[in-house]
């Protein structure tokens, strides 16, 4: 006769399980904290290195990096005032996890901070599939990526809670019909916030900061 | 007494085996093949519409092009002038696999082409960990990707055999340092050979298309 075996129903991988314990301890220290996907080279670290000189009296910032190799994002994120800065090397892997973002909280201070900014590989793929326990989610495209890639791209666009849409200094070189790439937008992530930016000139930067300080403070 | 078990060296995985066996068939039917790798929007669709309407009187050209979603990339590839243009729906994965190219293989009959173009998922992690049967793996890079990229992204850079240099033409709007970005390239693939062009403006194409025809006839 077989043996019974309870069977426990919506069982979290073992990945989610850590996740859950992430965003339990950024709650308890009173820490917002945010995912930043994007492809390589659309901005996650120039946005970084715009977003915390403007954000200096009023937040306080941990930003953690992930990378395949080297220290550049962190050391920038760093020199643009972060008051702490972890890099992660993901020794290969395309995507942070939240094992790896464990053990870049346990590296920190939680209660020194208001906002922890976690930048991603670039990789407008696998970095979708994994929690981390951060509480949003965020997508940078970019003018030069093209219009095509919501289409092409649909599971990274459809998961994130805001859009930043970087490098808009290059639309006057670059044929970017905004329309088309709107509706791939709509059509995967109704209604979604959007925020279009130049980090290179700083245009539009305002809208942006404003969101995030409301989200910290809400 | 345990059993003996004999012991194969070297077993190739599962995914060298399939693409040695496309590497076969390749080479049988005459097809000079590469895999044309990048990050999202670097331009591989545009450096493929650029190079087949040059090639028509010379080569005989398909293209399998893999993309998480849409047929937006064959249909280009098509319209381009490409004989054959098979989509490859990778359904999620983040790149293409020898399976993959082979299922696309099954759809050609071979010796009717000289070269094959297999424009792989925008992605510059995963795509260089599976080996596809192809003859070459060629890297494009961009200029508003950012020229730290080498650097970031050094399994990628150093597995391929040539390097593009796409959007020459926004150099004098994105601050670029070349010889950074060429010190990583030659610290991680040294004497690659680079073609540095412009798919929108077409300059430097010509490099780009003697060197294919090269390959193809050698």
């Amino acid at each position: 006769m077989p043996q019974r075996v309870p069977i426990v129903e919506n069982i979290l991988s073992a990945n989610d399980r850590i996740a859950e314990q992430n965003r339990t301890r950024l709650d308890a220290a009173g820490v917002f904290a945010v995912n930043l996907m994007a492809s390589p080279g659309a901005g996650k670290t120039s946005l970084i290195e715009q977003t915390l000189p403007r954000l200096a009296d009023r937040l306080r910032v941990a930003v953690v990096d992930g990378d395949i190799a080297t220290s550049l994002d962190a050391d920038r994120a760093a020199a643009a005032g972060a008051l702490a800065s972890i890099q992660i090397n993901t020794g290969g892997e395309c995507h942070l996890d939240a094992v790896m973002v464990q053990s870049a909280l346990n590296q920190l201070d939680l209660t020194q901070f208001d906002l922890l900014i976690v930048e991603n590989v670039g990789n407008l793929v696998c970095p979708a599939d994994f929690r981390l326990g951060t509480h949003k989610s965020i997508l940078i495209a970019s003018i030069p990526e093209g219009d095509d890639k919501p289409h092409k791209y649909p599971g990274m666009y459809r998961g994130v809670d805001a859009l930043v849409i970087n490098k808009t200094d290059l639309l006057p070189y670059i044929n970017f019909r905004m329309d088309f790439f709107q509706r791939g937008v709509e059509a995967l992530n109704p209604g979604v916030i959007s925020f279009h930016l130049s980090c290179r000139t700083g245009e539009g930067m305002d809208a942006w900061i404003d969101w995030v300080v409301g989200q910290v403070h809400r």
